[in-house]
This record gives structure tokens, sequence and C-alpha cells, in this order.
């Protein structure tokens, strides 16, 4: 019997090593070519599967699919695009069978966040609705490192190096300038809801008095007094004040902050921005000088500054999640299980996909400091080793020299188009 | 005859090569302790010498001063405060002979842009008007690149390099994103004036038709529908559109774009921004999702992606400016020729103060393309060799690993204050 075709894609918001893991998954795949035929990737994540736009990966050579791991973003395109119910769109899940059918896609694995494994528990369910034997697996990612079972999620680890990082080398800058100039930064990062992100900027600091002097965590509702009160403290007592604030900063009502009706000077309203409201809010009531930062994209796609513990990890869940497969689970998702804090030991553990799916890890009480604009030791003791290593993409010219595949799409089979 | 001391400080915004310089000074000075003693670092720049706050650089070990060329910032503390004519206020130059005199000082060094050499300029006229010999060396420094007569400003390549890197990355981000979510991306670069580092983010662009896509440049007047013709035909033609811009980007009236009254949420006039700005417009007038970075302080201090040959010049500028002072030479500074574009081959001259200080180089009209929106291939051919090469600091727990000197404050031997 000829072996069975696998189908892999990315989807959501990326990272600097989800394509680590797509090189983990491709690498192990073609180990195995006895049991696994071609590996499709799907343009787009899945919202083009059901157009039948299928990229052909058995075109690409064993070097660029390689230089994958140092790659980062979504080599194969990703989307942000939820499946509906089995019950109420079977018209979509009978359509992904005929694309799964006419190319004798035997097994798909799924490379995302919360929603993603959402999408790739209910292509399991679908198998069995619709009477297409087949094997349907997840893998994790995401920077917001909420993903429940799984004790972090590939591409957090480089994104919160990276932070903390940027704001190590922004406070020596804003403490050399303080006397004369600026002496307040703030730094604004992404997580809507949870905190990882932010808590992990307090590892730039090593010492006591360190920056970040300040967290604005989006799980504690942002207080003005209280805030200010503390920006003027650190100021007396410092000199200087650094803040890491997350974009999803709320108020008391339960409102994004930055959702809170700024207009630009085109008279049209103001997308996100936090950091410049919470420096202006602090020049107009202290009175100093403020710089702020919006880093936005750069965070999750700063491969150059990669943990070395994430590529290893995401490569990690991408072979482990093939390996799932040929062992004939599904339904699964390949999760991180930490073994040891001091010295970091890790394994890879199945996590059912029922488990994972829509659920969402927020920072836990426990790692937050007792004022709100602090983490724990606790927190720290986990965070610390999500970092550490560093993973240099080759350069050349002075750049990182990453790879763009050639994407070569595979001969659609099916005559009948799909509107998605 | 005991050895003249000498003083060394540091000035303006700071770069992620500076000490560098500083250890050039450091490590050059001692090697000749038979012609130079100690070298006290002035406080916070030159405004503090004249409060007599000086460190005594000579405590510091050999170890932390060799950290020194991978620490970003300036390890002194850097001022934006320029002296004002010798004619004008002689009572200032007065205090400075003072606090000279008093410990000796025969060789100043400062470590700037254009302001800093005016300073340096007006230091070494001061030593003759007033009777006191002395040798004044500026050392050039500023990530604008806007020096004159030095092919090169030292901290520039090192933010280029960040700068075309970030871009690539979050390129990368864009394209794989695009089809369902944004699909214009836009990073708000330093530079008020000169548009030097907004020009080097099209270093990322390897090949026709790669990000970015658009330059808006402080050089070239902001044309709202030429621009937005632009950006549409930019994502007609490959669905996604990338765009590096000036802080400085000006209207027709000469005003700059940021300033142009935007309010926030509390009612406060907004600072900066004209990212946000721009991908407003666009989401207005054409409809899209877009992404914007500011990434501020982040592209001075981010050493963690120096330029190895900006690292070099910065700490040949320092060791040629001690050179220079133990030859006799005054009113100078070491300033970077190019011998050769590729290979790229530089050696370090002597420029006058007088031809450097308060002169702004602007981006050359032959190095902007014709219809003001990229660069030209002459520009390319400079921009290119100065963000060649990694210089990657030691890293420890996951963060790279910069020194804080203890910075011990001279014993003052003035009796008299002195009001700045």
């Amino acid at each position: 019997m000829a072996p069975t075709n696998a189908l892999y894609a990315q989807s959501g918001g990326v990272t600097s090593v989800i394509n680590a893991s797509a090189c983990g998954v491709l690498q192990t795949a073609r180990r195995h070519p006895d049991k696994i035929g071609k590996v499709y990737a799907g343009r787009n994540g899945i919202v083009r599967v059901l157009a039948e736009d299928l990229i052909d990966t058995s075109l690409e050579s064993d070097a660029d699919i390689a230089a994958l791991e140092h790659t980062p973003s979504a080599t194969f395109g990703s989307c942000r695009y939820k499946l509906g119910s089995i019950l109420e769109h079977r018209a979509q899940y009978e359509r992904m069978i005929d694309v799964f059918r006419a190319h004798d896609i035997g097994f798909f694995f799924y490379n995302g966040g919360g929603d993603s494994q959402d999408t790739a528990h209910k292509i399991s369910q679908m198998g069995a609705a619709l009477d297409y034997p087949m094997v349907s697996i997840g893998i994790p990612k995401t920077i917001d490192n909420d993903l429940p079972v799984t004790d972090c999620s590939p591409g957090f680890g480089s994104a919160a190096k990276y932070l903390a990082t940027s704001l190590r080398e922004a406070a020596f800058d804003v403490a050399a300038m303080s006397r004369t100039s600026s002496k307040v930064f703030a730094l604004e990062v992404m997580g809507r809801h949870a905190g990882w992100m932010t808590a992990a900027c307090a590892l730039a600091a090593e010492r006591e008095g360190d920056a970040p002097h300040i967290l604005l965590l989006p799980e504690v509702v942002f207080d003005e007094g209280r805030f200010l009160a503390k920006v003027t403290e650190v100021l007396e007592r410092h000199g200087y004040c650094v803040i890491a604030l997350s974009e999803g900063l709320k108020q008391a009502n339960g409102e994004f902050l930055a959702a809170s009706g700024s207009e630009d000077a085109f008279g049209h309203k103001q997308l996100g921005g936090v950091a410049p409201l919470i420096t202006s809010l602090i020049s107009a009531k202290i009175g100093c000088k403020c710089h702020w930062a919006v880093p936005d994209l750069l965070q999750r796609s700063a491969r150059h500054i990669a943990s070395e513990t994430d590529v290893r990890q995401a490569y990690a869940v991408g072979r482990a999640a093939v390996e799932f497969a040929l062992a004939g689970r599904s339904a699964v998702m390949p999760a991180i299980r930490r073994l040891s804090d001091a010295p970091y030991r890790w394994d890879i553990v199945e996590a059912p996909l029922s488990e994972v799916a829509n659920q969402e890890k927020l920072l836990p009480l426990e790692f937050i400091s007792a004022d709100g604009f602090g983490i724990t030791e606790a927190a720290r003791r986990y965070l610390a080793p999500l970092i550490v290593g560093e993973s240099y993409p080759p350069f050349k010219n002075g750049l990182p020299d990453y790879v763009k595949l050639q994407n070569a799409a595979a001969p659609k089979r099916l005559t009948r188009a799909f509107a998605v």
C-alpha cells in the first residue's frame, strides 16, 4: 500500500520560531518515506485549504527546509480564520474531506494557538463524523504563552528574550540621559489578555533598583492615582523610571485603555498605542519628558535574538507531532512538560486537544507581586530558563539570511470551486 | 614633570557604540602613563563639569574598561547642553578653567554630535583666550550620521543594522499575514532632519519587490495624494506594503507631521508618533488593516545587533583622539575617510573642529530615487558596508551582559560652587 500524504498548515499571529516547528515536521516526515508520502502545506493556513490551494513541499530542497529552523514568520503563510462547528457548517467540512481525499491526505498537522488547536480538534472529529479515517495533531505556537496544559508555548521564549534585552538596552539609555533629558521610558508589549510577555520584561532587572521599575499587566486593572504615585516614588528614588506595559491594559469599567477614544490629526480614531497614552499622562501630571516605544511586529519576528531553548522546543514539538501521528495517535498536541527549574529540564508529553482548545492561561495570581506592579520570585523561576541560549541566524551582507521557499502549488484535482 | 590629566565626556543622544569610543580613549591613555596621568570623566557630559562633578576612571578595572566595548549607552552619563559663546558667557568658561586647573587637566576629549563638536571647539579657543594651555579634541558620535567631513558617524552603522534587520523580519511577518489580516506595516525611524537612518532601512531589500516598498524621507515633503497612490500601487502588485518613515516627516508648510495637533484620550497633546498617523490615514482612505512600530530608544541602544564595522570605527576614533592629543594636535576631530566601497576600506584622518561644528549633512539628492520614495544605487553602495559584521556582546542568563562602572566621584578641590 502506498504511503498516505500529510498536510501541514500554520495559523494565527506568526512567531520567530514557528518555522522551526515546520522544519521539525518536514525533516521528520522525510525520514519516514515508507509511511508518509508527500507533505503538502496549506497556503495561508486552513482558509486556503478549502480552496484546494496546497503547496507541494516535496519540491523544496533539504537545505531550504533546514534553513526554516532559523527563519522567522510563517513560511507558508498564516491566517486568522476559525472553522465553524461541524453541525452548522457541514458543507465546509465536507469540502475539507473532498480536498483530503483528492490528495490522499491521512495526516493533518495544524500549528497555532488556542483557536488553531480548536480547528485541529474539529478536524479530528470530522474524520469520524464523515467516515474518512485520518489523524489530526495540533502543534503549539503563540508568543502570548496562553495555551493550557503545555508548560510554555513555542514562540514565547524568543519574544520574551527580545523584550527583556530591548528593555535592558533602552534602560541604559534613559539612565544616561535622565539628568537633562527624558526621565521616563515606556515599552508597550503585545498580549491583549495574558500578561506573560509584559512579565518577561522583568527579567531585564538583575539587582534591586534595575529597570523595569513598573509593570502594567493586563490582569491588573489600571488605577491612575496609584500608578502616578508609584512613578513619582521611582523617580525620587532612582532619578528615572522604566515601565513595561501591556497593550491590553484595562480601565475599571473593563474597557481597553487603548480603545478609549483618541483621535489623530486627520480626525481618525487612533489605533492602539497605550504607551503614548501613558507617557502623555505622566508628562501632564508629573511634568517630565518621556520616551515610549511600540515594537509591535518586531517582538514576534525578531529571530536574530531568538532563545535557543525556544528554538529547540519549537523544533521538538514539530518532530513529536509526526512521531505521535506515526504511532497512530490523533486529537492530541505535543506539550512541553517541565521537569525542573534549575537546571532546566523538560520533555514532550501528549495533551488531548479537547483540553487545549479554546482555553486561555492567564498569569496566575501567585506570579504577580503584592502591589500589582511587578512579578514574584516564583514567576522569575518560571520565566528565567525560557530565554536562555542564543541561536543566531547566519548573516549575509550584514543582515540575517532568511529563506523564502518556492511554495509551488500542487496541481488541483477537484473540479468544483468552493466559496469560503 | 608629572604627566597632565585628561577629561573625557559624552554628550547628546546615546548610541550603542559610544562606549566603544570611551574604551578606545581609556585603553589608549592607559598605555601612556608617562604622558597622561588620570583620565577623569565628566558625569553627564559637560554640564556637570561646571559643578566639578568628575569621575575618577583610574579606579575602574581593566576588565570593566574592556567591557565598555560591548556595552551600549553612555556609561558616564550624557547631557543635552550647549555652551554659550565665550564673549557672552565668560564666567562659565572661567569656571571651566578653574576646574581644569584644579585637577591639572591638559587634555579634553568630547564625544558627541554637531553641537558637541562646537563645544569642543569653544573649549579649544577658551584655552588660548584665558591663557590656559590645553588640548581639545572632538570625537564623532551620532546615529543620525549628519556630521560633515567624516564619511560616516560612529553609532549610525549599528542603528542602521538594527533597523534593516528589524524591517526585514517584520516584513516576513506582514507577508505571511496579509491574506486575512494586516496588509500594511509602517516602521517609524529616528532622525528629525537627515534621512540617513530611514534610507538604511532600504538595505533590507535584496531583490525587486522586497520590503521596504516605500521610504518617507524627511528631505522629501510629504504629499498625501502621491503617497496614497503609491501605497495602492504596491498593494495591487505585492499584496502587502511595508513603509519606513522618518519621525521628521514634514508637510508642505514646513511643519512636522508629528506636531500637527493630535490629542489623546486624556485630552493631552500627543507627543510624536508619525507611524500611527500615517497608518490611520491608510486605514481611512484605502481601508485595510495596518500595523505600525515605533522602536524609539531601542534603535540607538540595540548593542546586541551592532555592526562590527561600526564598533571598530567607534573604537578607532577614540584611540585616534588620544594619539592626536599626544602628537600635540588640538581643535581637531578624528574623521573616517572611505578609501573604497567594495572591498570596503577606510582610515582615520584629522578634521578641523571649525569645519565640523554646527553643520548638518543631509541625504544628498543623488541618493534619493526619482520618485522620492526610495534610494539610488549610489546610496546603497555608500550604506551597504557600514552594517557589515556582527559583534555580539557576551550573554549571561539569556541576556546581554553589560557593564555598569562604579563611577566614583573624584574629590572636589574647589571651594566655590557654581550655578549652571
